[in-house]
């Protein structure tokens, strides 16, 4: 990419400050990668970076911007070093709350930061947004009543139809076309509770948000879904649950018929391996442990949530904050980064739902 | 293993005539690594066996056999060559049978190979078995009824606390001590009536196989058991299910109580990570897809399934019948050679439930 004009501005959260989120941002920072495909800016109390630089032993400076117009000049100078240009966001408060243990403080850094990127991405100022993780703990000790990021992202974009969606890039899976995309279509519930959520509507319209991504924001023109089913071998014949043929296929034929490629209801457990071997795109998952035994499996910390459904770009890290690794100088930058890439190729397809 | 009288004579089904039980055995025959740790003996009718040694090519004969006095003999001449000891079982109808299809007349045979194996197994006669894939369809068709290899082999031995345990070896999991078992609590049923069937006994009956057969059967002196949560996150503190504290935490204090080194529950997803890095030697999984995503994963056709609870040694190769490849000369004996290595090592032990 010649022109740096051309290289997306991402916004990068430092997710909760008392975890690993500040040390991962700083390490990313660090790889030339991601100065290839994007102009990245922190957003978080530039003292708490600066304390992650110390950490790590970086000699990388923390430059304190403010001006929408500096932001949009950043990077653009080719000579430039690569700097941690900062847009601060929250009070000092913070700099007191304890490092890897919960707080409110902590807690309120973390959704000032999120709201901030999410407010100035909506507007364009930032062609899309990179989170460090946060504390749902913290989160709600702060008074903000979120199951996490994503929740607090749609409300904050006013999007009902939403998806978290893991991504493997294809530098995890060499036999696939374009990465592997895991998109639940329920997450954080009992496992009691997961057959009577899923309605073909509602797998149907993860189909489509997978589709969407799959071909609008990573570029492939045919993307190919498979559907887990519910139940094992998929219910053999009714032998074991009916939620295939009443539930599943039925939302499998809806998919079909708005021109998606799905394919299902497929028995999870080989689905995932003929996905992982490159026969799916992206697969629509019905619970949690589901989708997440095997990414965690295929590529444990560099595995990249993806929202789906906003009008905005936004990847995450898939890992937490780690409270009990954070502060140690130890933590690992490589999920960052992914979601850094994953990030700066989406923004640069400008893909959005609209 | 000098003395060829040490080595345990085993018993190989051929499983359903018309899938690629038949191809996989003679396969496995040709591979030297089980003659150095078994002598094996063949189960089935003699003219199918021959016809697998053609399509794939053998030079290896089929030797027809029928006694008992014989069969102990089998394997002691040290300059023997590897030729294939035959027990025949059943009727010459299944010579009539379709190759590649559900019939009735293959699920008989299919079975008759198995009641022989096991009683000649229960009488001493053999030091252990192992089945190739029959299909439960031709079983049924047959006027069998049983969901499977499982259920039969348990009513045939006469035991009620049985599991099905699915085992990777050391040679496919290299950070392990003596490879992984994973034992499901519930099997073939829905998603939906999983939680209704789970309670501490029955979760801690599998603690108990899976400990006695790494213990016992593999040689750990203190094998350590994870157990899987039910809910993601284990139900992260109860915001998604309760079944964690109401009915594993109990059941993983029961199996410490009997002196096994469990531990749980734990989240799934990161439990099977821990464990494929070598921190459990055993995990019991609360349902199919939980332990089954897993496994195929991590090694597709070449996990072993064990049958634990019984008198005797019993395992067999993880894949079905594939009438879909059968016959044509292109299956693959892996599954098969360590589903035989794997029983002549529990034989060797002379490992059985009692």
């Amino acid at each position: 990419m010649a022109d740096p004009a051309q290289k997306p501005l991402l916004a990068i959260t430092l997710g909760d400050p008392a975890g690993v989120g500040p040390e991962v941002v700083v390490r990313a920072w660090n790889d030339p990668r991601i100065h290839e495909v994007c102009r990245p800016v922190a957003l978080g109390h530039p003292e708490i970076l600066r304390r992650a630089v110390a950490l790590t032993g970086s000699s990388t400076r923390v430059e304190v911007i403010d001006s929408v117009s500096t932001i949009a000049q950043l990077g653009l100078d080719p000579s430039a070093t690569h700097n941690i240009p900062c847009l601060p966001v929250g009070s000092d408060d913070v700099l007191d709350a304890p490092q890897a243990k919960l707080d409110a403080r902590s807690g309120q850094a973390a959704y000032e930061a999120v709201v901030l990127a999410t407010r100035r991405s909506i507007a364009g100022q930032f062609a899309g947004m990179v989170t460090a993780p946060l504390s749902k703990a913290a989160l709600h000790a702060a008074g903000h009543h979120y199951p996490g990021h994503t929740e607090l992202l749609a409300e904050l974009c006013g999007v009902d139809d939403f998806a978290m969606m893991l991504y493997l890039p294809k530098s995890e899976l060499p036999d696939s076309r374009a990465g592997l995309g895991v998109v639940h279509t329920t997450l954080h519930c009992s496992i009691r509770s997961v057959p009577g959520q899923l309605n073909p509507g509602l797998i149907a319209a993860k189909c489509r948000l997978a589709n969407a991504v799959m071909r609008d924001g990573f570029g492939l023109v045919d993307p190919r879904i498979g559907v887990c089913a519910l139940n094992p071998h998929a219910g053999e014949e009714e032998l074991f649950g009916n939620e295939e043929n009443l539930i599943i296929s039925p939302a499998v034929g809806m998919a079909r018929a708005a021109g998606i490629q799905a394919t299902g209801p497929l028995p999870a457990d080989t689905l995932m391996v003929r996905a992982r071997d490159g026969e799916f795109d992206a697969v629509v998952a019905m619970y949690h442990d589901q989708g997440h035994i095997a990414l965690k499996l295929l590529a444990m910390h560099r595995a990249v949530n993806i929202t789906l459904g906003l009008p905005i770009v936004r990847t995450s890290c898939a890992h937490g904050t780690a409270f009990d690794r954070a502060w140690q100088g130890t933590a690992e930058g490589s999920g960052m980064v992914a979601a850094i890439l994953a990030a700066a190729e989406l923004a640069r397809r400008n893909f959005r739902f609209r």
